[in-house]
């Protein structure tokens, strides 16, 4: 029996959160002398069903198990999409449920793809929301990242969030809300310092502020047409190339690295292969890009990194038609889809730490084969990973791989052609953004029928999820225990 | 130390057997009063150096070991390709050495693309030769799966190959040359049955051989310009099915089948995916066909069926453009390709016992997420499956779209459009013939560059040798193993 009581508590607190984090809207809405009404409204209900869910619902002894968990994770994006979409169909600005629903969830999820023709004509209030919904998404999974995956045991990760490299095995604090405290902090402050970085680099205060909301969810909404095309600064560029490679950093490396730890942060295998990632890639599509442009050297490398760390770390802002450099740059940029930051961000997507333990393993497995006898381990951040783990990594691989096929044969058959379909399903899944095709860098997908956006849709929240997530709630296994 | 001695005779037994394998190219070029020296000299070529390598190497008591194994199989196809390229290249036919490489590799690979723009202008002799190559390719796949991979314990699906269904583990026959012989049996047999069928059904006696042997090979390589769509008769299309179903169908299956245990056929789990797999997927794509075009229902239906069975088991062969019935059929069309039919048949890529093996143990992964404790074994053919053999399994799928992805980017940087680089890759490395894109089922592959043809011939024979063989030579384990 799954104890559902303990479960709407849940939501009725996380419904007073949602309604307490859209009161910043309807100030700005306020300033602006808006209709700050549809958004006022959608606080109010939310709060008032928050409350008596919280208050309402007889407080029994009910142990939250796994099988909670896993029904939590997945409601509780559910409840922030249901609730979160209304002050988009309240204020008639997105007509259409399958808009305001793909639109909520692209921010909910941090993917920052959007329906949006012109987003500069929307109330800025409004917009403030949309800027908002990614930021609570990003905080939602530095709390699922530390406090729910591990107990739930999924995706094969849950070992590399919290721990320390080295073989010394100290964690950054044994108590795992101290470990939520500090890369909350972490996330907070380094929202505010992006904020004010913008600021000072030449954005008004409100367009600062909804960047530094959406950079460090690596969420990529903006409040510009042409998203970071808009602004030409060197400055701002290169604060946001920072801060979105920060926000696809391992928090706790972030932490360790505030605390001047830095030898920790060196240490650490998936750091490392991040920051090498990222620079490698930058300077491969760097050439063609300075090449088939009038862009100095300087231009040239500053749209290479931002297009790659942008990619990378699932954000999606753009700063340029990265599709325009030809077939081999285009098809880089759609691998990028499929890389993911770090464990430990708020970046979405495969992670790098899967993909390096696969491929370490995978070297290591030739010479398993030479040596049928001989012992070899496969040692990632100085520790001696199980075989569990490395077949939990391979099938969350295989598994993301599948989900991708699947949904983009939905969307093929829906007909839409073979480029965009694989863009859309790939960007939607690794909550990115923008894609190839259709849905490329200066598109938007507002030409998809509701249906394929509401296909969309869910495949965001899969790949939010972790995809075990909501999957094992459509096995019998789940429903039939007790 | 790595025995070389006893690779170079077992080379040089290989050249001799082709050698004699061109010999009825020469005598069709005789029947058909064309310039008959071009094979001549080749077979006298392959002959020659081949018995020099079989009877002047010195032969010493060196033994055949693991690692000997690899390079066998890999420098088989590169001496069967260096040498069965010759009547191409000195009948000058084909000129560029790229354009030679690549057409003799897609066959001995069993892929069945072609660089040919006119086959019906060639000489028959040579076609026949260039049917030849499939033939003696599929050959030496039955001689590897049965005794080669399972020595060298690669891809995991070793024991599915020789392995009886049931769980009463009584093998095919103990002995491995027995088992060969038997499946040598059943491939000259229906090799034989095939050409007797399609001759009855009207092509001429040559076109019944060469269909013939590409057919069982899963090649598909065909002596009309419009591959099997040249010929509309019903009863020559629907032997190509049963016969290609038949090529994809694990030979000891065959056996059985032919020995009346039909019970064992059955039960096989490999065989009933593939079963269903092929019926299901005919029926989807046989409601489109059905519905865009003015073919009757039988007609669809063949259509459907003849694509999916021709796509699935990595024949090759088309009787129709199945690009024309919207973006939903290409794109099912296109993950056709990474299909592959039963291990034990000569089909080539990833094969249904991996897919089976693959989707069952992720299924019962869910079941040990929600009862952490229970122990769920995978069963596969009523015998429990190690979870080295998963992990294997898993791996090679991996490699697998690795290498898939890798080749693509490859090919689009060389700057060809992102449906055609990957369709190109995905039919080379499933070894099937036609794809999507620029090379869908009414193209050839004339247009691409030599650079790529021959990245795509070692995506082939990469694709043909299950990856690891050849992956292998390329790690330094490999050697310095001692």
């Amino acid at each position: 029996m799954i104890h559902f009581k303990a479960i709407w508590r849940i939501m009725g607190g996380l419904l007073i959160l949602i309604g307490v984090l859209m009161l910043p809207a309807v100030t700005i809405s306020w300033i602006y002398q808006e209709n700050s009404l549809p958004i006022l409204i959608s606080a109010t209900i939310s709060l008032f069903i928050g409350l008596f869910l919280f208050f309402f619902i007889e407080k029994q002894d009910e142990l939250i198990r796994k099988r909670e968990g896993y029904l939590i994770v997945t409601l509780s994006w559910v409840f922030m999409t249901g609730f979160g979409m209304l002050p988009f169909i309240l204020s008639k600005e997105i007509t259409s449920f399958s808009d305001a629903l793909f639109e909520t969830v692209s921010g909910l999820t941090t993917t920052g793809a959007s329906i949006l023709t012109d987003i500069e004509a929307m109330p800025k209030g409004l917009l403030f929301w949309r800027s908002m919904t990614q930021w609570v998404g990003g905080l939602g999974i530095i709390v699922l990242t530390v406090a729910i995956f591990p107990l739930l045991g999924i995706g094969g990760i849950e070992l590399y969030v919290a721990e320390s490299p080295g073989p010394t095995s100290d964690k950054v604090h044994p108590r795992i809300s101290e470990t939520a405290k500090r890369l909350w902090y972490v996330y907070v402050g380094l929202t505010l310092a992006a904020a004010v970085l913008y600021w000072v680099g030449g954005m008004t205060l409100y367009d600062a502020i909804n960047h530094a909301l959406t950079t460090l969810a690596t969420g990529g909404f903006s409040t510009k047409n042409a998203s970071m095309a808009y602004y030409d600064s060197a400055f701002i560029q290169y604060t946001a190339i920072i801060f979105m490679f920060l926000a696809g950093t391992n928090f706790t490396m972030i932490y360790f690295g505030l605390m001047g730890k830095f030898g920790r942060v060196i240490k650490n295998d998936e750091f490392k292969a991040y920051l090498i990632g990222v620079l490698v890639i930058s300077l491969v599509i760097f050439f063609p890009i300075y090449m088939k442009s009038d862009a100095g050297a300087e231009l040239a490398f500053r749209k290479a990194a931002f297009q790659v760390v942008s990619l990378m770390t699932t954000t999606g802002f753009v700063s340029d038609d990265y599709t325009q450099y030809g077939q081999g740059v285009t098809f880089i940029c759609f691998m990028l889809l499929f890389l993911g930051a770090s464990a430990g961000s708020t970046a979405g997507g495969i992670k790098f730490i899967r993909h390096a333990t696969f491929l370490k393993n995978t070297w290591l497995e030739f010479k398993r084969i030479v040596h049928p006898r001989a012992i070899v381990p496969l040692i990632i951040n100085g520790e001696r990973v199980t075989g569990r783990i490395i077949n939990n990594i391979m099938n969350f691989l295989l598994i993301y791989l599948i989900t991708f096929v699947i949904g983009s044969l939905v969307i093929s058959l829906m007909g839409y052609d073979f480029e965009t379909s694989l863009g859309a399903v790939a960007t939607s899944l690794g909550n990115v953004g923008p894609a190839i095709g259709n849905v490329g860098p200066v598109d938007n997908f507002a030409f998809f029928s509701p249906a394929a956006k509401v296909v969309l849709s869910f495949i965001m929240l899969l790949g939010r999820l972790e995809l075990f997530t909501i999957l094992i709630l459509f096995t019998p296994f789940f429903w039939r225990a007790n």
